[in-house]
């Protein structure tokens, strides 16, 4: 029988290589089970505004969905939108669910992080405490790979694949001349070192690469790097470092904020604004090539790590496919408060199932680099680490390539292409 | 009739994701005419200092050739190596010529960029001078492609397919959130524009990206640009501008130069060092935060851009091969002081053949984008460069991957994978 009803989905947060491959999902299974789909435009913030996509038109042909699986960063537009708490703000709770039934929504998925798990959890519990029959299931997404309750998000296998790539093909382009250098490449994830720690994946047996990873959960101890540094440089020409953009000094400030006081005596720009959250590589190129006389070069990845969809993980994009279409399922079987989530069952062959978590075991909880993952002297990770990662960047995505450029599906509203 | 000598390979100059295939070239040409394959570790430098390969035992499995063309940066490693004005240093050629002598070398290929068409044309000079046997070809290469005599050079197709592809990742990722906002994206190419203005590969019919593109042909009015992103903000949300680190004010100064300037107010950074060649995408976008109060973004493509052999030209690949092979044919006919070229006969479908350049029409010389690859306000590039470059980035490269990475050939001397 027919699912005679329309969902909702929006995206949520910054963007990443799979977020469409769950969207794509989310439309496929909700349209094979009979819905009608409708997309947030610019997440929850533009859905209360009115900002609603007729994804049954948009995605009309077999094509488009081809191409969203193949296109990054969120193609139904953002937000970064807090909700307020039920007690403090029912009228917009009232008005929330007013708008779901405007639209006959009988079910909304929110594809996103921690901030998104957090709506789902808000909304579901107001829905429960109200008897309303509207179904909220969260889809998991972020390249910083810090959702507790499933073994991984969608994402982070297409950064992290995209991240050993990228670190292999750098450290061959340092080591050409015959002198001494030290590459710093800085990688996203303030808090949480997974993305960083995925730099590993550029080594092979025998030849590790990078020489030493330094994650957010670890303190910088400035002098034991230089010394370590100089030690290395002792045996061999070029060395190459994973730093994150969140790595802190002892005294809990952030490298890339010691690097603009160092600059210019502040934490401010040239011109007068905040610097932003980048410049940890540059600064330890600094303190290194001033400590230790080398060549050195900083290289940030910014956003290409989490847009890289021509390196995409064909693992990560199946899984966040799937984890869309079992969002699904799950409010098609009259559940709500639930996260689709991933249940690792084997390392090597990587095998795994779709599980659902109940969303309050996940909202505003944050999974950081465990204990044994880093190595003992705090500048690398382990083979444990290896071990997890590595299922996750496997298999390759064939782009569509036109005129010789990944082909993407066409934005929304005539935006860039 | 067996070709009965030993060639003499080396590579000179930046690294790219081409310069292995044009070994490769070599190798496999010099091999079939039945020569033996020396290679120059670190270039002219290191031959002088007795640093050879064989490069008959290195590569000697089929499969040891077929990924030293999937290998990016130099296999051999590289100098920066000025040979002296011969009349100046007999010395210096007398020993080298004894040196190739010694090693029974009759042909020596050299590929690079300008300053190794120079060491080609030194020595086939003082070879012709001195009634020398031995054969001196060029291979050129450069992601810069400012060599003359050839249509473009090897290594510029694979940067410039890079640029493209992350050009447009980029540009999707900054259009998520409904807010306005600026992302400079700073491409090598201190002098000329070509990396910088392949960015407009980027673009599909009707949906041109980047908006602007700033070539270092063109002295920056910096009125001019904060009075056309201010235009374009309020047309749309999201403007990407592509940016060449070689772009300069109207007093000569780079961009990068005022930036490290503004920052403390010299051109040395922090700690006393002269501040590298980057940061012009930083100053921009300080500037355009300051002067329209958007969110601004800089984003530096560094040394991923010469070096992404995942997302490589075929095109490219196969010229630079094929160039290599070519080099080799013209000395076994006896040939020398040449550079092996590309003559392009059509554009769409893409047609070339390879020609010889003699090589003191080569060294020495620029070639900068001509004006009529410029739009006339100098903001962006014209329908005629990119009817230009659109060939060179078509065709793709399948890596051989390996754990979810692509693998390369196993480095000389133990360096890094």
């Amino acid at each position: 029988m027919a699912w005679n009803t329309n969902v909702l989905v929006g995206q949520s947060g910054g963007p990443t290589a799979a977020i469409n491959a769950s969207l794509a999902g989310v439309f496929d299974t909700a349209r094979d089970l009979g819905a009608h789909v409708l997309g947030m435009r610019y997440g929850i913030e533009g859905f209360l505004a009115g900002r609603i996509v007729h994804l049954d038109r948009t995605l009309g042909d077999p094509m488009d969905v081809e191409l969203l699986r193949r296109t990054p960063a969120s193609f139904l537009g953002s937000c970064r939108f807090k909700l307020p708490q039920p007690d403090e703000d029912p009228a917009f709770y009232e008005n929330a669910f007013k708008k779901f039934a405007d639209a006959r929504v009988g079910a909304v998925f929110y594809i996103g992080g921690n901030d998104s798990m957090d709506t789902i959890d808000k909304l579901s519990r107001w829905g429960n405490a109200h008897n309303s029959p509207i179904r909220f299931i969260g889809i998991p997404k972020t390249i910083d790979n810090d959702l507790v309750g499933t073994d991984h998000t969608p994402g982070y296998g297409s950064a992290a694949k995209y991240i050993a790539t990228s670190m292999r093909e750098i450290a061959r382009d340092s080591s050409v001349y015959d002198l001494k250098s030290v590459t710093f490449v800085e990688i996203m994830g303030r808090d949480a070192g997974w993305l960083t720690g995925s730099a590993c994946l550029a080594g092979t047996q025998g030849n590790p690469c990078p020489d030493l990873v330094l994650l957010p959960e670890v303190t910088l101890d400035q002098e034991a790097l230089l010394n370590r540094l100089a030690l290395l440089l002792d045996r061999k020409n070029t060395i190459v470092v994973a730093v994150s953009e969140g790595v802190r000094h002892r005294d809990g400030t952030l490298l890339c904020e010691a690097a603009a006081e160092a600059a210019d005596g502040t934490r401010l720009d040239a011109f007068g604004h905040v610097a932003s959250l980048s410049g940890t590589g540059r600064y330890l190129a600094s303190v290194t090539r001033a400590a230790l006389g080398c060549k050195t070069r900083a290289i940030e990845l910014s956003t290409l790590q989490r847009c890289a969809s021509h390196v995409a993980s064909a693992t990560d994009l199946a899984e966040a496919y799937s984890l869309g279409g079992a969002g699904v399922i799950e409010a098609h079987n009259g559940n709500t408060g639930m996260m689709s989530s991933i249940r690792r069952i084997f390392d090597k062959p990587y095998l795994y199932d779709t599980v659902m978590t109940p969303i309050e075991d996940v909202a505003n909880k944050e999974r950081k680099v465990p204990r044994e993952f880093i190595s003992v002297d705090g500048m690398n990770v382990t083979a444990l680490f290896e071990r997890y990662a590595r299922p996750l960047i496997e298999g390759e995505v064939s782009p569509t390539y036109l005129g010789g450029v990944p082909h993407h599906i066409t934005p929304l509203d005539g935006d860039r292409a």
